[in-house]
């Protein structure tokens, strides 16, 4: 049994978030928030759409970590309690769309973030409208009902989802993504292929997310290394950013495995960001996965057009090399504690929904592989 | 620029039907209406739903054509209102679905369904809550806010389409489509076939459309012969219901092109049934358009394991003739006057999504081919 659903209407072009004025309207959304990333403050661009949106959007919020905290959270929810903010729009890379969709939740309570994260406790079912509109082609964030938050006390970064955290309306303006500095480009790329990779073999996988992970999978073959080479490659980044949608649509009710299992320690222990770091591992666990999904696999390797699922993986670790991401941590000089660090700190519930028991055992295998 | 939303929730698996109560409850619905095909009231099926909904389903409503009609949507919500009915469950093949739907929503005005079908004025945007429950592998009426109705004193038969029709939930039990006739299979698997490839190739299509036509296309070609032979084919029959759900998917926003347009006289005019007669003309359009899609469309073809577009042309009116399905109209001897008919009466507005326009030379040359 499995069950589908996808509550998030997505808007798509070249120039669309000259419609954002539109759609709050259309909606009849007033008092709003901005919450985005301190680089489109700096550039001017958030200047820019509250000109566009005057009298809609009154307050903004831009002190969001690279990886978001449940401090920004919390500050983000401060401030919209504050200000009786009526909806949020969320423009940025996966940090300010996370921070956003989090705190547009615990906003409508008295809680701390801290009181969801990672605890399991289940996150409140109601949350103020947010309009999504990302700046990167990767989390795929604008459609899921995810947000990846990082406790530095607890030295905990840990994905929460719930139904209330979806956004309302994508808005997704390729052109929006031509500012991505080369290496964020190559890094959002990875975490595509990832989800949709990931997406594939979880164990909660259905046939509409299979649909999607092999067609998001085939346009980050096709476009990655083109849109990395040339920012203004007008097709590549609009084709990228289908990809970053759809494979966001294929991992958003399978959940990611034991490639963002593994990325969670990377990032947060030594800075990997975080496509890279889930990236990292996934070609090991094409390998591993391979003989678990039987014809599965191969059949969707044949399909993207590599000869199977052994071929995939070298090509994901050709393709990691093109766009100049790491294919092993040797640059870390690892010690062998350092590998039980991180496998102590992988064991993210993820990992169970890898086809594949991910045993400490294998973990260690991984990881010294890399070393 | 493109957009995609896709409102209804999918229940998908062997035995979901029985969830049918839970699912009642948890929405709190209460004094509900079923519509259903009288295939099931005979069967004794609709009285065991029934019984297992004792107090929240307390009326019935049976009486459709195969093609439902403006007459039975009017009857339907007459009933509706008369009892003040709060939600629909609509359990049957496109027959019973097409026609709850409809009514779902002009039942909450006091217009005719005439007033909508065929004039182009837009449909109300209410509709009371509707649960389908499909009983056939084919429409994708289940998840599509589309609904194909026949007005017999306008000698039209026509699709209407509004948001106000989608299904609230979609509740897919792949063993209520064991009870289909070997003809039904047929007809409706290639209806299947032909909601993907016009997905596909529609104007209005998109990348999400692309992607899920791509897959449902996919599971045709692997599994409609199989059920055929062997009703109770358990993979095969779900795997085609996948099929279904996905293509409806695909061809919900974009919507179909030629060869549904061409089906409606067909059925119209020679009773040939619905999904037979959209793919007497599939393998005909799959040539015509192949050059204006280029290389998209031999691509297609080639990813679900055929050399080109002539090729996968070739394996539909293979697996037409396979399935006992009519690749041809010979057995109707049709006069010129005839094809002329059948000409005038195809041009539905549907035409206008096919990538080649498809002019009055072009039908006739098509319809000459089939005689």
């Amino acid at each position: 049994m499995w069950s589908y659903e996808e509550p998030v209407k997505i808007i798509f072009g070249n120039g669309v978030i000259k419609k954002l004025n539109e759609v709050i309207k259309e909606n009849k959304y007033k008092n709003g928030l901005l919450v985005s990333d301190k680089y489109f403050l700096e550039s001017g661009f958030v200047g820019e759409v509250l000109l566009d949106n005057m009298g809609c959007i009154k307050n903004t919020f831009y002190d969001i970590e690279p990886n978001p905290t449940v401090k920004n959270v919390d500050s983000c929810a401060k401030l919209i309690r504050e200000n009786n903010i009526e909806f949020i729009v969320a423009l940025g890379g996966g940090s300010a769309l996370d921070c956003a969709k989090a705190a547009s939740v615990v906003a409508l309570t008295n809680d701390s973030i801290t009181k969801y994260h990672g605890t399991g406790l289940q996150i409140p079912d109601k949350g103020l409208p947010l309009i999504a509109i990302p700046t990167t082609s990767g989390t795929g964030s604008e459609v899921t009902s995810v947000s990846v938050l990082t406790d530095h006390d607890l030295g905990r970064k840990a994905p929460i989802a719930s139904k209330s955290m979806y956004p309302k309306i994508a808005l997704v303006d390729p052109e929006l993504t031509y500012s991505m500095p080369k290496n964020v480009t190559a890094s959002t790329g990875i975490d595509v292929l990832c989800h949709a990779l990931e997406g594939f073999w979880s164990k909660n996988h259905q046939p509409i997310s299979d649909a999607l992970a092999l067609y998001a999978s085939l346009l980050v073959f096709k476009y990655l290394e083109r849109a990395f080479k040339n920012a203004y490659d007008k097709e590549a980044r609009e084709k990228l950013s289908e990809a970053s949608i759809i494979a966001g649509l294929a991992f958003n009710l399978p959940k990611t495995t034991a490639s963002h299992a593994c990325s969670f320690p990377l990032t947060n222990i030594y800075h990997i960001p975080h496509g890279e770091a889930c990236g990292l591992t996934l070609d090991y666990f094409v390998r591993l996965n391979k003989d678990a999904e039987k014809s599965r696999l191969e059949d969707f390797a044949r399909r993207i057009g590599f000869r199977d699922a052994s071929h995939l993986a070298d090509e994901i670790r050709e393709l990691k090399k093109r766009v100049g991401l790491l294919v092993d941590l040797k640059h870390l000089s690892l010690s062998e504690e350092d590998i039980e660090d991180l496998v102590n700190e992988s064991k993210h519930p993820n990992l169970l929904n890898n086809p594949v028991e991910v045993t400490d055992d294998v973990l260690l295998k991984m990881y010294r592989s890399l070393t």
